[in-house]
């Protein structure tokens, strides 16, 4: 058993205790004589297991009272639907900052499904190098809500501060910064994210919204995407994805064990200053994304010659360091260093960078 | 460790083989250096388990190439709202047959959705103790297609043979019985499953479709509930349930291991036989179901006394028979032996039951 550092930008790595104490009680969970993934959800075993997950994450996040949590399915992509469908009827048109494919997507779906929507500020131009400025009078007053992506896992860019929206709910995609530090969540109307990043296994996906906001839903939307029904069936109106939240416990239950989003945070402060240090330090490599947009967890860089952008990800792999090559539609490099990549994986690979400079000389 | 026999209607028993199998490579799969767990899912080790999960389900079901398998998520739950989205402008109206509780629900979401829909036949007024006969002259020939729910996991119904439904497809859900013996695909329209009770943990949805139904989608369906997209995309437009996935695969090789679905319903047949040659053997039990329609996976009973009833659950539980409480809309017993299920669990339950009805007589 030889375990690599894997730089996947989602699914990605979860942390070895964690897998450690899954592997441990897969067979059987405590004395129920059953796994976890055989449970019904309606057990006694279960509820505690659920319930503890929230729990914790409450703890973890500091969920204000008002807030409720929903453990659903579908991926955050379900959600560029449900958003617009459950928040559209507050005042009937919805404003989008688009800082990369993500974003652009949730805006495209809900024009798709022909909802009044703007798109209000865009960084595209720059091809995505970083976060649009997002001021007040930006935004329609009237507008249902602003929909943005907090930390855009594509293009390693991350709005350095949330967005003062005023009255107007501010509703973020956290798919891929979710529980990387502390964040206010009473700033928000509404919190989603994909689990499959730094939270659990593919499956999963986390929605934090604020009770207010829980009566704007269309008529016609279909019950599974409709918050209301999931918050009031406690995330059980059917069978949830009981393994995954089951993982998903675990991976709070480490943070918290670690000292909680404090310490989180200063642990991925740390490892992404050492990449970005070495970045900084030197000129083999490019950062492309500009200072005040750098995402602390997907860090993206260049060589500036696409042929040996191939090499440096190819050789990484064989290296034991995985999936550094960039997303498909932007090429380059990218380390995703969540949570659970320890900061001597962050070091592996900055050895690496210069290792591999020293013996490939540019032109 | 002390696995004991769970007759959950799902989520429910796994075969132990696949367990043990999972709990083994759950910390590094193969020569990865990485849990399935935190596998990219467009990595080449990845993109080899979804493909071959799905080649396994295509040899044991004997898919016919032109029909799509997609693995999705949501739950059956979702589908009731995504079958008439993906179909209804075949004709613009639809017909159901409402044999229990979620076939019910797939009609409501029908109709909530705005939908001209039309229930052609219930057994309601029987309290669904048996399903009903369904003939083609009751369809509306113009129907874009036939709902039903093919085996009905509360009431422990099962229709008997594949209803003829003519020219109109034939959309069934197969949630409780998907896998447990062969079935003529060829004769399905769509058929789809939540996979928690027969085929994995919960979080995975099996859509099965023919190709030349893929065309009839709403333009304003959310994308993620578009089978084309889906299908177009191998089941990858955005991340799927990879782990979920694999545990299926895992099943799905358990099963050609053992010989394919021809033993596993000469297992199952054997295993419900016992528990209803029993029941037919006997006064103190009553099993309310209709014999041909009897499931051959979720078998229902009860003693006539509602205190009897709870106590028998109580013990049986206590006796290392977990999960033998009926459906909280129902009462009385419910033993859901679905593939995982061994005959030693069958007989211990028959055991328990003819030492339950000595031991405590009726008045």
């Amino acid at each position: 058993m030889n375990r690599i550092y894997n730089f996947s930008a989602g699914p990605s790595m979860l942390p070895l205790p964690v897998l450690e104490k899954a592997a441990a009680e897969l067979v059987c969970y405590g004395e129920s004589g059953m796994s976890v993934m055989e449970m019904s959800h309606r057990s006694p075993d279960y509820e505690a297991i659920i319930q503890d997950a929230e729990a914790m994450l409450r703890r973890l996040m500091n969920i204000p009272d008002n807030y409720k949590v929903l453990f659903l399915q579908g991926g955050a992509s379900t959600q560029f639907a449900a958003v617009p469908m459950n928040l559209i009827k507050r005042t009937g048109k919805a404003d989008y900052a688009v800082s990369g494919q993500f974003s652009g997507k949730a805006f495209k779906e809900a024009q798709k499904l022909g909802y009044d929507v703007k798109c209000i500020a865009t960084t595209k131009e720059d091809n995505f190098d970083h976060v649009p400025t997002i001021t007040k009078d930006m935004i329609r007053p009237d507008a249902a809500y602003l929909h943005i992506c907090f930390n855009n896992t594509i293009y390693g860019t991350k709005y350095p501060e949330i967005p003062d929206t005023g009255d107007v709910p501010l509703v973020a995609d956290l798919s891929s910064c979710i529980i990387s530090e502390p964040v206010d969540v009473s700033r928000f109307g509404v919190i989603y994210a994909g689990a499959q990043k730094n939270m659990a296994p593919a499956g999963l996906t986390l929605v934090i919204v604020r009770e207010d906001l829980l009566d704007y839903a269309e008529e016609k939307i279909p019950t599974m995407l409709e918050w209301k029904t999931m918050a009031e069936n406690g995330s059980m109106y059917n069978t949830p994805p009981c393994y995954t939240i089951y993982m998903a416990k675990l991976v709070y239950e480490w943070i918290l064990s670690i000292g909680g989003l404090d310490v989180m945070k200063e642990m991925n402060v740390k490892k992404a200053a050492l990449l970005y240090d070495y970045l900084d330090s030197q000129d083999y490599y490019i950062a492309p994304v500009k200072k005040e947009s750098r995402s602390m967890m997907n860090v993206t860089f260049v060589t500036g010659d696409a042929d040996l952008d191939k090499k440096f990800a190819s050789e990484a792999g064989k290296a034991g360091l995985k999936n550094l090559k960039g997303h498909r539609s932007v090429g380059g490099m990218r380390a995703s260093i969540y949570n659970a990549m320890p900061y001597e994986g962050v070091e592996a690979l900055v050895a690496f960078m210069k290792d591999f400079a020293a013996k490939n000389p540019k032109n």
